[in-house]
């Protein structure tokens, strides 16, 4: 039995992990997955890094939860470096999914093609709320590519606006490149989200993390609505010792 | 139900999609298949681009089809480019699948690994007649690696001279860049006809249509032989809204 | 009925075929798996490259064996290219597994990620006695990464140490690069023994080969022992004609 602490991405809350949870638990390993900062009901917009991370260590301490493996999700690798900073104690192995990893002093908009930042930016003017969404149509291409209309449509209904400040502010991690943790990373092949090659996930974040294990997966970015029991053997694979 | 216009490959016809043909239509889908010119029997090897597209274009305004999904394999990627850019207002979305995309202003043997072009052009002027042939063994481990010979061997059977103009000409895609159409991407996984990395199709082809919806498979150059049924499934994946 | 040849990767030897061998044995296949010098119990570690061939030319020519595919794992490329250059005569079809393809006059060591040759000279100043072993937890992440953490401990205790100068020493490969055999290239999608993108296997080595048949399957470095009945399938599609 492990115990597994999974980390949402951007615009999405821990019911993403709605679908894999109860894979996970049939499998045996026990399932936690709090929601960031700024993306629960009533939170302030005004939120960074730090901020995003705090509920979720609160949340690890709380629950005494130790000697588990830490799954981001896309954004969600930005947090669990950061949370790694804090808590490595606790923390058995690290993996990210199609996820970010950011060099030191990095902001996600350093490592997103460059058309995307602009129109992020115009996006968040408009909105005028120090949050930002991204279009329907972005969602369904580069994101659930793998999944029906309907699908996709289902999933962008529950997204949530997200901090644009998680996205522009840089991220200190000195501290994240020298813990000894072991990590993984987990990549979905047909993942469009960041188109590839120059700009694409895999090997571009994953080769970042220094000599780490690969796990991969057919599917887009959002394979947990897309194909959960699947993500679930996968994260296991990743997450073992 | 979609109708599919099904564009093929160069040394091929509309028949190469024989096979995939009846897995399309037993989904429930229309498809079309016609073929470009300088590959019908009878016709001149003096082809260039718009005249391959010409027979195209005709057939889709003879059955006055509308709201379709264009599809083109390898060279047939040049062509559904251009035939975009003449009736963009029939076409629902364009699938390249294993297909060149050019940039405006290119030709096809500006695109290939720099081992081919003198190749070709030696075939073509021992043949003398304005076309050229693939030998063999590029074919077999190339283009068909996923096949048995035998397999491979009956299709080279079937391939025409192709009309050395359409791999030479410049091809003018100002307007292509600019439609508002969105694009999917099919590659297959072991495509090695333009062998991989720096050469390969996919993602050099695929990220010049900007941001794009991916679709993969395993298989070669031509799984509309060796694997028809999957072949079906994933430009259903790629042609659906 | 084919006959394969079946070299193996450094720290190993003929066994490390012994879950292979059956599955291709079943499909009607003549088997044969030779140790390299410097890799069977009792030999010295002062051994290159020629030595390490030496026993597996000794072997095919003592066996009388022609008209076969050529396979080699890993390290393992390495030596069928020398021996290729010895024997063309005798061989239908290379096949590279996972396997380095050097460029003439290059060293292994010239081959890796930059962080790789100073841990194994370390290790080789170290032992003292000519070998350089590789530590548990490289060979569980980045070779074995598919296994279960009690297959990788099983295969790791099998591991005999590797007489450095075969990774050291520059091999002459002009002729090589000149003989007319055809060539695969059998990749694994998730070996992430050198990393990935610059430094991975695929398609940094394989493109080296000219132009070459490309064969994928999924897993890891050591998919002899992880997934052997698809290896034995996957060498069948590579090497046969």
């Amino acid at each position: 039995m492990t115990t597994y602490v999974l980390v949402h991405g951007a615009w999405q809350d821990g019911e993403s992990w709605d679908r894999v949870r109860p894979e996970l638990e049939a499998l045996g390993h026990a399932v936690h997955t709090p929601t960031a900062g700024g993306l629960r009901p009533g939170d302030s917009a005004d939120v960074g890094t730090e901020d995003a991370c705090q509920p979720i260590i609160d949340y690890i301490l709380e629950h005494k939860l130790i000697d588990f493996v830490l799954v981001g999700h896309s954004w969600g690798g930005v947090l669990i470096a950061k949370i790694a900073e804090a808590l490595s104690d606790r923390i058995r192995r690290l993996v990210f999914q199609s996820a970010f990893v950011l060099l030191d002093g990095q902001a996600v908009l350093d490592n997103i093609p460059p058309f995307f930042p602009p129109a992020l930016q115009a996006n968040a003017e408009e909105r005028g709320d120090g949050t930002v969404m991204l279009p329907f149509e972005v969602w369904r291409d580069g994101f659930m590519n793998d999944a029906t209309i309907d699908l996709a449509r289902e999933v962008y209904s529950h997204l949530r606006p997200q901090p644009l400040r998680t996205f522009t502010e840089p991220v200190d991690l000195k501290r994240f490149f020298e813990l000894p943790l072991p990590k993984s990373y987990l990549n979905a092949t047909e993942d469009n989200g960041l188109l590839q090659g120059e700009w694409g996930w895999h090997p571009r974040m994953s080769n970042r993390l220094g000599y780490f294990r690969l796990v991969q997966m057919p599917g887009g970015h959002e394979v947990m609505y897309t194909s959960p029991k699947l993500l679930a053997t996968k994260i296991v694979e990743a997450g073992r010792d």
